[in-house]
């Protein structure tokens, strides 16, 4: 009898675990499953990896970056129903890789890009130079700073110079100094650049953005609006590239937690920030005049890229980096006119007067 | 007698000292007639003050440019009689000027430019920076350096993608630096952008630079070859920008003369080395695969002179430049696609073969 029962307890205890072990597997395969068709791609560091340090903040950022671009990715393919997205996993020699999404001279998209980073390794010199030029104190251990770095950024440029191109980014950075200690921050923004102004696309892209920063923080639209307008200036110029949106760096406060949630919110905006004035105007009729004006705005775009974005020169300093995916920003097509200038009261004089004098699109 | 033979003599020699006086002005007047018509504009110095110190290396210089800028417009709107050259001048507040000649959208060519540029004052911290990185050591008094450099720079693009395109630049330095000693450089160089290779054009070409280097010494051909090479080196690519040809930078020996008499012999042989190539295949029939191709490599030039070109990124840092006259190096219009390969075998692999490996074309 005591045997028995112990011997039917023992039995009963070890079906009860072996049920549960199989639930939690079903779960972990249902969502495996559920993730995997979210994705375009399977994540960098392995679903089981991430699994594994699933309370570590670089997994929940990892899971973030690739739901944005899966999600970004679904919503332009909806517009663009016979082109589709080339999807490229590429590793890293030196640690990581990513993966990179593109959809080329579709109906309504001339070229949109999402491309997910999650690379690792130990930083390079100039790397670091550039780092504590911008007020870091980086102590290496040997010289050497290891350091994980993950993203998710994209350029949409519409065929339709009605349509404005869209331009973001969110990424997480960590470094390890000689006394073991970390050091982390996050970075983002999101932000527009139309050929010919429309105040209620800029209206609604503004108020978007705003209403993802004040639910963490009142203080956040306003600063980083400010930033996106002078990160984004081409100063042989005098102009701005567009009309921007907003800007962040080296974000580590209040906690990792809370910029986090911040960043989250942040990047759950794109979709509803841009995807309706792609809806608006994709079918809006345009003269060749309006398409030229758009080929040279291209042409202002490619010069902030090549000659300002950090992240760009970064990419094309940093060995090991793929080209194709740190250059999938370059419009497809791009014009440069000697002493174009438009005149005066015109719809072309008018974007440009906002990108030499930023406005206040939201109070 | 002997009094009106004083007087006679006086008179006769106060009227041929007249009549000299008057060819003189006869054969000034003639020669600045001349030089007006051989001219795209009167010289930012003044034809007067060129007059008066005729005997310097600047002024000798400033009519260098001046005639060359002259000439190599003339051949080109030859070739494109329906097109005519914009003539801009301008100054620079900081002292100096420039005049700019652009041809745009023509027939033969998209985008034709020919800039001459004269200007003087103090150098920057910044362009001092990058000259003494060079291994330049100035000497500022009381932190300044008084400054004088003028050159002649030029890219032209064809339409036709079986027109190369064609880029040459010389120019002349003189730093004055404290204890009023004259540091002084020549620099500059002539290369080939083609879009599909053309043996013959590419020796035609070389060939014709390497008879002009030859005639002043045998070693300088090789040595600006290799660093015209190197230098126009798109390092996140791995290509060149194009087929070369010479460029060199920082030579003061072996006299100032001397360096004078190379350097006009390279901008004499500009004309005989590209125009014979335009003549040839302006005509040529072309696929609109050609020009997609064309439009790819114009691509890659913009990302050279935005990335790397040493004289448009000084240009683009320097207060009171004329960005336009900067930017007038970049194509009328640019491609990017994302992961463009040409196929095995193809003509477009062809060039990207020499483009990767440069070639020796004369020997």
């Amino acid at each position: 009898g005591a045997l028995g029962g112990l011997g039917l307890g023992l039995w009963r205890r070890r079906q009860q675990a072996a049920m549960a072990a199989s639930e939690e597997d079903e779960a972990e395969k249902k969502e495996e499953e559920e993730l995997r068709q979210r994705f375009m791609a399977p994540p960098v560091s392995g679903l089981r990896e991430l699994r594994r340090r699933r309370r570590e903040l670089r997994s929940r950022m990892e899971l973030l970056i690739m739901e944005t671009q899966g999600e970004v990715c679904r919503a332009l393919a909806a517009l663009d129903p016979g082109a589709s997205f080339a999807v490229d996993t590429w590793e890293r020699k030196e640690g990581g890789g990513g993966i990179s999404c593109v959809l080329q001279d579709g109906e309504v998209f001339e070229k949109a890009g999402v491309n997910v980073s999650v690379v690792s390794g130990l930083l390079s010199e100039e790397a670091a130079r550039q780092m504590r030029s911008r007020g870091k104190s980086l102590k290496a251990k040997d010289g050497k700073l290891p350091f994980c770095a993950m993203g998710v950024s994209s350029v949409i440029h519409p065929k339709n110079p009605h349509v404005p191109t869209m331009h973001f980014n969110y990424r997480y950075f960590e470094i390890e100094e000689a006394d073991g200690t970390k050091q982390w921050w996050f970075g983002g923004g999101t932000d527009l650049t139309p050929t010919y102004l429309n105040e209620e696309d800029a209206v609604h892209f503004h108020k978007t953005l705003k209403e993802a920063c004040d639910k963490h923080d009142l203080k956040l639209y306003p600063k980083y609006k400010k930033w996106c307008d002078d990160y984004f200036y081409i100063k042989h110029r005098g102009e701005r590239r567009g009309i921007g949106g907003i800007f962040f760096d080296d974000m580590d406060s209040p906690s990792k937690e809370e910029v986090f949630q911040f960043v989250k919110s942040c990047a759950k905006a794109v979709v509803p920030c841009y995807i309706p004035i792609v809806k608006r105007h994709c079918h809006d009729s345009f003269t060749p005049e309006e398409k030229l004006w758009q080929q040279l705005r291209r042409g202002r775009y490619v010069e902030f890229n090549l000659v300002y974005d950090r992240g760009t020169k970064f990419g094309l300093l940093t060995p090991g980096s793929r080209i194709e995916s740190i250059l999938m920003s370059l419009p497809l097509t791009a014009r440069w006119e000697y002493m174009h200038t438009p005149p005066e009261s015109s719809k072309e004089a008018e974007i440009l007067e906002v990108l030499r004098n930023p406005k206040d699109w939201v109070h």
